[in-house]
């Protein structure tokens, strides 16, 4: 039995819990993102070691290679890939979408040409669930269509109205009682669409929520409000979790409208890159400056690269092009986000959470603070206020 | 005070140890390659964990890049790498040889292009031990010349003459009483060019000498022969160091001709490749088999991949070409060769190394055991017995 319990609030901000069968995860939350089963570079350890409590992995990418049937086969995603914590898959919609050739969507599901090798593949609402079931996430996902950015209207409405009915499809055949199911809201940035979204979709009254079609090419002055509508109108006791999000900001701006969950490659993917998030933005590891540099990349960060590692060796790593550079990047930025997350909940609890967000914003944006940002700090705060 | 003692013999064979600034080893051991300021993919917590004794750093590669003078400043290798126990660094001779373009080598040292940006540098003896000296190795060696194979006798024998100029003019330099400085015996595989390299370096009465110019392309027929004939002829007292070894079974065979220490990127560089050493040869993580597997790579390999992981697991990591595959195939080769040398120590200490030997052979070459591999145990068992 799922169950989401709220702790602490202010304005729309909250901490929570909620209880998986591999453990307990407190909110808000940062998901690293295990796409092919595994974060990039990162074991298992390393993702205890920095506090991750639970690791999304994706149905489109693990369906593929190497077939659900060999991951259930070691028990699922947690013997497979020996993390022992909680795990998150998605549908495999959104990939479908960003990464299939040549897809046809209809009533029934869609069929795409798999981007390893070019076989047609069919996925379904029915077929999500069953990868989901044999992947053995404690959190699942419904089958949803992610419209790309810009659509016209009329699509974005079609398309969410048929993503309700492929809700409907994925609830008559989930079989795991242990796994919870989410439901995903769309209507891209469109406020009465996001409205028709919520209405259709409320009444599943499923364990959790997710934002979806968000973060796929908007700006954010576009994407926050969409945030600060649909996270309102969500139920109270139930997590939401934006989908595929975020940089550091986008953390501290959704949590302050009241977003409890969060994934996206950018971490991993950034430092592969040489980029290192700290409080003060990010730091370009490939640029001259950090080579002769004797501190840490963040001196209060607690992280492996942090506590062991100069500037000048990860910068000698990044230059000589050595495999430790992108792990220790990888797995610093990480814990950054995991950090942010903590120092986020624990201003909750103190009651100092949208000072701290402000003063954050001030330091990470170097005094020129976006206006996406202060509205969506002072939207969570005041709507909190009227609650 | 450099001292080295020995604890157990059996033939030529011995279990020893040594005491370094920065802790005491054991031998018969293998030592990790970190060419670049970095066992590649590898942290020093995992070196720590799969119980590394002494790292290997490379003076050619750290003089062009990042250069000395940085890693002086974290207080050498140890501060810069984060790697808390014994280092050894070559002289950079060998990949003056192996790397450098358009190299001129005279009376003086050699002069080379750089691999990296094609400035011209020099090394020279002086030059050598001073980059040593700041890359802060617990053990240091002379700067050599390391012909290639093959070469005219006559080369061989005005290199390894100067070879030993060079070793003089090394020590004339040397100031720092805490680092060791180990001698290099060169001659090819030419007895009488070794016995002539012996009987001039043997009188620098240095703390350790290492056995160069072998596994540079010549055959394991001819290289061992020249190991048997140098390692019999070096001081019972010192140190002997097989440079740029190697395979398991070259482990085996060596530390039956009383070899005590070893160093090649072999373990690393075949894990980057996909392949995972075992006793029952080289495992192609790359062929089919491996990939519905769900067992261990060696299910008495206590490395974290064993311990996690399945055949099948690590072999999809391979397809979907994550990096934790060459990294953690990296880290179970280091492991399968420090555990062979563990098991030799006790073998040796059990006085059943040769037997112990002869039954590794037999399962690792599948019946099929070279020539070269039961003559060095033959010899090695006999010799002792004359001792």
């Amino acid at each position: 039995m799922f169950e989401f319990t709220v702790a602490y609030r202010q304005g729309l901000a909250r901490v929570a819990s909620f209880s998986t069968p591999r453990g307990a995860v407190t909110t808000p939350m940062f998901m690293p993102v295990g796409t092919q089963g595994t974060v990039k570079g990162i074991s298992p350890q390393e993702l205890l070691d920095i506090q991750s409590q639970m690791i999304l992995g994706n149905t489109y990418h693990l369906m593929l290679r190497p077939g659900e049937k060999l991951v259930e086969a070691h028990g699922g995603l947690p013997g497979f890939t020996a993390y022992p914590g909680p795990f998150l898959t998605d549908s495999g919609g959104f990939q479908v979408m960003s990464l299939g050739h040549l897809r046809k969507i209809t009533e029934e599901g869609v069929v795409f040409k798999s981007h390893l090798d070019g076989s047609m593949v069919a996925l379904t609402p029915e077929r999500s669930i069953q990868v989901q079931e044999a992947l053995g996430a404690d959190v699942i996902m419904a089958f949803d269509e992610c419209p790309p950015f810009p659509a016209e209207r009329e699509y974005i409405r079609s398309s969410l109205e048929r993503t309700v009915r492929w809700l409907e499809r994925c609830l008559n055949v989930k079989s795991k009682p242990e796994q919870a199911l989410f439901a995903i809201v769309q209507g891209g940035i469109h406020e009465d669409l996001r409205e028709l979204s919520l209405e259709l979709t409320r009444p599943f009254e499923t364990p959790g929520f997710a934002i979806g079609g968000l973060a796929v090419g908007e700006s954010k002055a576009e994407m926050f409000p969409a945030v600060a509508f649909t996270a309102q109108r969500l139920p109270e006791d139930k997590p939401r979790y934006l989908m595929g999000v975020g940089h550091p900001d986008d953390l501290v701006a959704a949590i302050g409208l009241g977003v409890d969950m969060f994934d996206c490659v950018y971490p991993t993917r950034t430092g592969r890159f040489g980029y290192a998030l700290t409080d003060d933005g990010r730091l370009n590891m490939n640029s001259s400056a950090p080579r002769t540099q004797l501190e840490p990349i963040d001196s209060e960060c607690d992280c492996y690269a942090c506590r062991h590692y100069t500037r000048a060796y990860l910068a000698h790593l990044l230059r000589a092009e050595e495999m430790l550079a992108p792990r220790m990047l990888s797995l610093h930025n990480l814990r950054y986000l995991h950090r942010l997350v903590e120092r986020a909940r624990a201003a909750i609890e103190a009651g100092t959470y949208y000072e701290w967000a402000a003063q954050w914003g001030q330091r990470f944006f170097k005094g020129q603070v976006p206006e996406w940002f202060t509205t969506a700090l002072q939207t969570g705060q005041a709507a909190g206020q009227r609650l």
